[in-house]
């Protein structure tokens, strides 16, 4: 067993959990280093307090599993067979009683809970996530290289589209030679879809790319990130072109200082909440608090979202090796839509920036 | 409210259900218009046998929906409120007692289950995802309309694939042209991530395409979908790069014959697995059956995969309206791996295929 397994195994012991049932593909990953998302079909990995660990996985990919360094027991069943049964017959086979099972609460559908009840004799379900996210927030020395190279290709990413912005060229042509960049760089996934919004649709925070054309006057807004061995990174930057006005430029300016404020706040033992405000309380100063609806950031690793929260009400304090984004936003329905996002990772000192492209305001002519 | 809302409410009302409570990103889409992915945070529908619906969203979605064309009530909140708390309140306001509930149980989370427990009076639970299945597997008029401009596009990304086959590329080049054109085309979102597979990755039923290069003598699969409207379409195709062996034209004549024969077999009436089964016997009867792992097909429409499921169990009688996939497919490890797959809409008296690129062997010289 990995070094990951046996904190798991070691966590279930102290506090007398007999098994942990995982399903996400991202929990998964981490403990197992395979990477597989079945969709509707079940994906398990099965750990116990005292036992062999098995993981349970479509009969067509056992191989990917096998190759992907999964030394452990594997049940494999075909589209016609009911894993359940092969899952009960396992778990007899280690001739366990179960009388609390971890489980992921936040994945695991009521299907598979009452799949659970019924096979396993109606085992206490205690919370699997707290102690997974702890484990994942704190990355490893390795996790780190591999989440800098996606925010270097973020970074290229952001550079491709700043390049492309010419009279004429819509939403999603921009986007296309981006992704295109990218594929051609050797990148297979992206982290979310793709945004490249301008005009009317970069003032709404959860805008769609479509066949708008890029005009002079109007502010560019990239938000991307770059699936890279499974990390993940999440850049925002939003570019002039042509000059803008008085109000849009104040809007910017208040965006990258609320956004260079929570960068520079950010350091071990300081809280979530206090970074969030930092911000928060510059675009408030400014009058704008009320077109910034959403937190300021969140972790980031193996998923686009994850822990910790910064929010204004998270007391949870950084810690090294913690990685996560800072992303205000100010979104003025037909006036102007910004957001600036940094990846930054927690170092023992302060906090280094993954995703370096410049913050001042770029005007492209 | 529309009719499809009506059809659950009177089904709500037969089964003596006092509400459903709907959390999946399709059913939400399917009933109300509003295609949301919020991702951790709460996105829902409650319906009711005797009140009127409400729709939960993030707050700063609040505008998507109504623009969407939702017109019943909208709880949004923030990032630091708490949903259930005006769920509840939304609930009681209605001056509701709720004795059952369905929820689609294959989505609901354990954690959204608790809460439904602990504010609702710990409601039993009925299932609704049958009644939502069966009705988004008839597909309207509308839908039609979407899903055959989705299997254009497709034939369209086969097309572009085909013509990027030269000496030297590699997989992920052919797959950054592909989506470059369909994006240029308008096609903001592809159904899963696309696969182009040349030579041993081929061979695996879930390869994963890389810097491999096509090599003369070798096949090149491609199977990917795209999202038009909020509609899938899903299609494979398997040429030939240069000669190949008998081996080869074998495995690739055998799936052909079995792929054409499920289409032919394809009319209201007949049923899944007698489907499935046709083109799984001619495969095992050219002793390959072993290397056919998975399903004949599955249905598609807002999802890629919904139901219908084409297994050799599935006794579901095809009827006019329902779209699936038909991709029988043999992967011989270190010899070849073929697929082909068409997306299919049953009519009145027999079955239109939506997707159209040509199924006999192709040498791409």
């Amino acid at each position: 067993m990995n070094e990951r397994l046996t904190e798991l195994q070691n966590w279930l012991q102290t506090n007398e959990v007999e098994a942990a049932f995982l399903t996400s593909t991202e929990s998964i990953f981490y403990l197992s280093g395979f990477f597989s998302d079945p969709h509707e079909r079940l994906l398990a990995l099965a750990i116990f307090a005292d036992a062999d660990p098995f993981l349970v996985c479509p009969q067509m990919e056992v191989p990917d599993a096998k190759q992907a360094g999964w030394d452990g027991d594997i049940i494999g069943y075909t589209d016609i067979e009911d894993p359940w049964e092969k899952v009960k017959q396992a778990v007899a086979k280690r001739g366990l009683a179960i009388n609390k099972m971890a489980i992921e609460k936040e994945h695991m559908n009521v299907e598979r809970y009452e799949q659970i009840q019924q096979h396993f004799g109606a085992p206490a379900l205690v919370p699997a996530e707290e102690k997974l996210q702890k484990m994942r927030m704190i990355k490893s020395e390795d996790e780190m290289v591999k989440i800098r190279e996606a925010c270097r290709l973020a970074d290229f990413a952001i550079e491709v589209g700043v390049s492309e912005i010419h009279e004429g060229k819509t939403e999603m042509e921009i986007l296309a030679t981006i992704e295109y960049e990218l594929k051609k760089a050797g990148v297979s996934q992206m982290s979310f879809s793709t945004m490249v919004l301008t005009g009317k649709n970069g003032a709404s925070p959860h805008g769609t790319p479509g066949n708008t054309k890029v005009q002079r006057g109007d502010l560019v807004l990239f938000d991307l990130g770059v699936v890279h061995e499974g990390y993940c990174s999440d850049i925002t930057r939003t570019v002039a072109y042509g000059d803008i006005n008085d109000k849009q430029a104040e809007i910017y300016e208040t965006v990258r200082m609320a956004q260079e404020a929570a960068v520079a706040a950010s350091m071990p033992g300081v809280a979530c909440s206090e970074v969030d405000l930092i911000a928060r309380n510059i675009i408030r100063d400014k009058g704008y608090g009320e077109f910034f609806p959403h937190r300021l950031g969140h972790g980031l690793g193996i998923s686009v979202h994850e822990y910790p929260s910064l929010t204004e009400t998270n007391s949870l304090k950084l810690q090294s090796g913690m990685v996560y984004t800072i992303e205000p936003g100010i979104y003025v329905p037909n006036v102007a839509g910004v957001r600036i996002e940094d990846d930054l990772l927690i170092t023992e000192t302060g906090c280094e920036a993954l995703t370096k492209y410049p913050k001042s305001l770029q005007i492209i002519k």
